[in-house]
């Protein structure tokens, strides 16, 4: 008999050669049906694998991101299959499970090409596969086996791949009639599968090399329920109208010049203004939070970014140092706040009751991404920061956590992200030479912030051997309108810095002592949050932030003089509104203003002139009636102070 | 008989051979006492030089820029003659006029020095010599003679200067026993120097050449007038109390650090805040304005700069390229936000409709200067450009003009630089060639500037010639507390950039058209402005601005909780107050606010706390009697309500 430990640190006995799925099965028939791979003594491997000593053992269902690895991965291998049956010749190259799906990189024979049509067909013989519920076999190979058969098959990118690999490693899967070179794990069979879609075709070179042949990647997704696919094409249809690039344009926020650089937005009046209230409502936030500005220049001499790490961990991928002309001097674009804060810390000599300093910029910083990454404003290289440093002594850790905890809440709720989990990474209990930092220092801060966490009564995951070797961290997971999973807000532990640097301060003790520092950014950059905020929203902003409030619309030429006296009393009243007096059907200017996502539209013409009124629309509520302007006025600044309460 | 033409074009014969000074006395002999030089033909000459043909004149006295530069460059002479006589066998270097008095550099004899406890001593030789009242006189030497001049007197290093001149273009002054080469011009005679102070001494290399010997620099300046030398001295120590690097120190409005780099400022808390409410201020008053936000980022292709020229123009003298590890591009630290602007202009296209488009955005710039060149916030090698653009049509320049010297004006008022001047400068119209722009735009512009300028009633001097090549302009120079004046505020209007970036809207007339531009920054650089602020103010801000309005002093610290009252209902009334509750007499507690220049102290003691009051001192005013908190509150509000008042 082995012994295999659960998750949960049950143990449990089993016989020798016992398997993932069997394991299941002893615990319930239709949890045995949902397991998919496992992970044995931290290594990935089939359901089905035996295992022969005693083990850890955690099961995988759809639902995990282990489960929908091996899911998709199973699938590439369906998909060739299917592509071998029907294109016989076919040559194969690489078929990874992704973040969202599978690909396989095929090299069709001479004269063949797959386009988007092609798909149905191919789709069909994939369910036909995967129907046959064929169990997935591993086998071991020897390099001079493996090289053979696929020197046989023709297969000359396996071919190529094998000879790189070590013999005695080299490990086969087969299902029906087809068989890959594969580290697996996979599937117990192609059964689980109901459900496929090709997606896309793309060109791509044989292992990203320019001077190599490029193959075409068929890309796919694949689920265990028909429902689950139609609910995906449903996500990304939608996804697609929600598109930031799409939104941004259409609104006007923000727009990329091929002159100034790819990566490098440059925001349009009403994205700078938005980005302006967002910035100022953080500003007020952080002010009665007692954070105090400063402000810092976009480069520092190399020498800083060489003391702070920077420089040796991130300088060659980097954006290249920058020279003078009559000096020996090298700056770099900063890609990060920490060192000019760290400098400025170091401004004066600190004493204990100078403590917690806090001080906030919203940095622009600098990071080189190649073109091929860049997207929209989620993956830019230049991108303003809502950062924040703390310096604080051990002991005023878990408060100034709180406080941070208290302004990122804040936000999620004001922004409607109702939906978000954390997470807390701790270090590795077993391997503490790898960090930074006293014993006694990383405990206290491990419990500031589980203690800080529980105190405020949030659901968190705690994942030990998480932690950066310079300290813990808490990062706040949102979930969008459409279920997609966005990291917004990280609070981070820091003992490298203040080592670095040299910080100190004068204790109580009259010694001198080293601040800890948090680094946090509750956006986390203003770029990536605006996307994510269009994404969620779909355009349509919480009132407070909105572009433009109101729009009045005229029934008539005749009522453009009243419509001016109504936007200006609004404007006055600070409400953002505008006027649509074109010479247009009413009808067309609400649908105007409603893609707009203008949230009130008020109507007048003659009626409301003479009674001095306003008819009022709410977007995608329809009518809510007349009302007078200060009435109005007043219902709007109630609705924004309504979004802002805390 | 000659004709000689004045400034204002009228016209006097004289005879042959007359002089600047015989033109003076005809004109009348208190006046003749006061010409030190002339400008005969657009040349800088002595007031004695004999005139032989017709000719323009320009008269100059002490008030006169060139008349200050040929007083000074006399004094530099007769110095250098005090010092042979004080220090025989010194080699003379160069001596030349400068800003503020002169120099002269020489190489004392072996075992020689010179310290500022000989100052006195030469500077009565000094006197001594001027009040001979010797006469300069001027005379030509071929090359030979000259070097034979100075060889035999051992002067090495005129004679190395005197080797690289041309045969025939070679002239002497000589005054009293002192003979030295020179161009001129020179005071008629050294009578008209009445006083004297050397300043400074330092070393300098010859020729600037690091390589070669280090000469003694002694700085000196000289006046027409003793009670000059007295008001200059007093302004000399004042200027040294207001220095706004010792201020911005004091106050912890900025620092430097070497590690992140020279000239690269970083804001602490307090002049963080500063800088915002300054920013603040502007932003309300453009919105006002019909001005919009937009950001654009750091750095831009090197392409954007070719295509607006600034590239071939600066790019050797520039902060260097930055290049990216793995594509072919390179990137510029921005010097400029124009090319930014141009292209958020070209992202849709432009109706007349749409016209005027005014984007502004407080843009930090980077531009290089050599190390010896940075001075505090004045000379930086970053800085903030409250920077905006007008996109116009021709129409449109005057009062869009108009709107911006509004804008100047009432930043004017509201930071009190009460003593402002203009400049327009035009084009020279006998070089059309040298600018870019049709005859109709350039003439429009320059009618649209003196015609604004003359709506709103300003002083102005008018240049001809003074206009950029691509635009005419108007600048403002202000005088400082001290008499000093700065340069703050340009507009300039540009032909340019429309053409180089291809800039158009659709004309009512259903053509395309080319925008004008107007580049304009009120307070030019925020680095600046805020250190010519300090200098101007001495670090007394305005009320609005000052970072600290209010301190709360305790007579002891049984009143500490009420000072926390006093101080927290002010708090909330946006006034911002500090407590200082130090253990510390009151006396000592008040000179230091004072020295921390809050405008107003509160003292709370027993009297106070108990009828709910506070004993209100003004910064430099004194005792205000007793108020209670709301009165207080109100009174601040109202004061500074006084001082943003339009």
């Amino acid at each position: 008999m082995i012994k295999i430990t659960f998750p949960d640190n049950t143990i449990r006995e089993y016989e020798q050669g016992v398997s993932a799925l069997n394991i299941a099965k002893s615990l319930s028939n239709s949890l045995a049906k949902q397991i998919i791979a496992a992970t044995v003594n931290d290594i990935s491997v089939d359901a089905n694998m035996p295992i022969n000593q005693d083990a850890t053992i955690k099961l995988h269902k759809w639902s995990d991101k282990e489960g929908k690895h091996a899911f998709w991965h199973t699938s590439a291998h369906v998909m060739a299959e299917a592509l071998e049956t029907l294109y016989p010749k076919v040559k194969l190259g690489i078929g990874p499970a992704i973040d969202n799906g599978f690909y396989y990189d095929i090299d069709l024979p001479e004269g063949k090409t797959i386009s988007e049509k092609d798909f149905p067909k191919i789709e069909k013989k994939f369910l036909e596969i995967a129907r046959g519920k064929h169990v997935l076999e591993k086998k071991e190979m020897s390099k001079n086996e493996a090289l053979n058969y696929f020197s046989e098959k023709g297969d000359i990118y396996k071919e190529e791949l094998i000879s790189e690999l070590e013999d005695g490693t080299i490990t086969f899967y087969t299902q029906n009639n087809f068989t890959d070179l594969c580290r697996g794990p996979h599937l117990p069979n192609t059964g689980h599968i109901k459900a496929i879609k090709l997606l896309n075709i793309a060109g791509a070179f044989w292992r990203g090399d320019e001077k190599r042949k490029q193959l075409t990647r068929v890309y796919g997704i694949s689920f265990p329920k028909q429902k689950l696919l139609t609910e995906y094409l449903v996500m990304i249809e939608e996804a697609k109208k929600r598109d930031h690039r799409k939104i941004g344009k259409e609104l006007e926020l923000f727009t990329f010049s091929k002159n100034v650089g790819q990566g490098l937005p440059l925001w349009l009046p009403k994205g700078a203004m938005l980005r302006e209230r967002l910035e100022n409502f953080l500003k007020k936030l952080q002010k009665e939070h007692g954070y105090e500005p400063v402000m810092s220049p976009h480069i520092g001499q190399k020498e800083l970014y060489v003391t702070s790490g920077h420089y040796a961990k991130y300088g060659a991928d980097s954006f290249q140092p920058i020279k003078t002309p009559a000096q020996d001097e090298e700056f770099l674009l900063k890609p990060m706040n920490c060192p000019h804060h760290c400098e400025i810390y170091k401004f004066k000599p600190r004493s204990y009751k100078d403590l917690p300093i806090r001080y906030a910029e919203f940095g622009t910083v600098y990071r080189y991404e190649q073109s091929g990454e860049l997207h929209g404003l989620t993956r830019v290289r230049g991108f303003t920061q809502d950062d924040a440093h703390i310096f604080c002594t051990p002991d005023q850790l878990k408060d100034e956590f709180k406080k941070v905890i208290d302004i990122v809440l804040y936000i999620f709720k004001t922004l409607k992200f109702e939906n978000f989990t954390t997470q807390i990474s701790l270090r590795d209990v077993e391997n503490k030479e790898k960090y930074i930092g006293s014993d006694q220092n990383w405990e206290k801060a491990e419990n500031a912030i589980l203690e800080a966490v529980k105190e405020k009564g949030i659901k968190t995951i705690i994942e030990e051997g998480e932690a950066a070797f310079y300290g813990p961290k808490l990062d706040f997971m949102v979930k969008d309108a459409l279920g997609r999973s966005w990291q917004l807000g990280t609070i981070q532990v820091d003992y490298n810095l203040p080592e670095r640097f040299d910080l100190e301060y004068i204790g109580s003790d009259n010694k001198k002592h080293r601040p800890v520092m948090i680094h946090r950014a509750p956006f986390g950059s203003m770029e990536r949050f605006v996307a994510v905020l269009i994404e969620h929203t779909a355009g349509k902003f919480p009132l407070w932030l909105t572009p433009e409030q109101v729009v009045v619309l005229t029934i008539s030429e005749k009522y453009n003089e009243y419509a001016k006296k109504v936007a200006y009393q609004l404007n006055i009243s600070d409400i953002r509104t505008l006027i649509d007096d074109r010479n247009e059907k009413i009808g067309k200017k609400i649908r105007d203003s409603e893609l707009k996502r203008i949230p009130f539209m008020l109507i007048v013409g003659e009626n409301e002139a003479n009674t001095n009124t306003i008819s009022v629309r709410k977007q995608g509520k329809g009518d809510l009636g007349k009302m007078n302007i200060d009435e109005f006025a007043k219902f709007i600044n109630n609705e924004v102070n309504k979004e802002l309460i805390k």
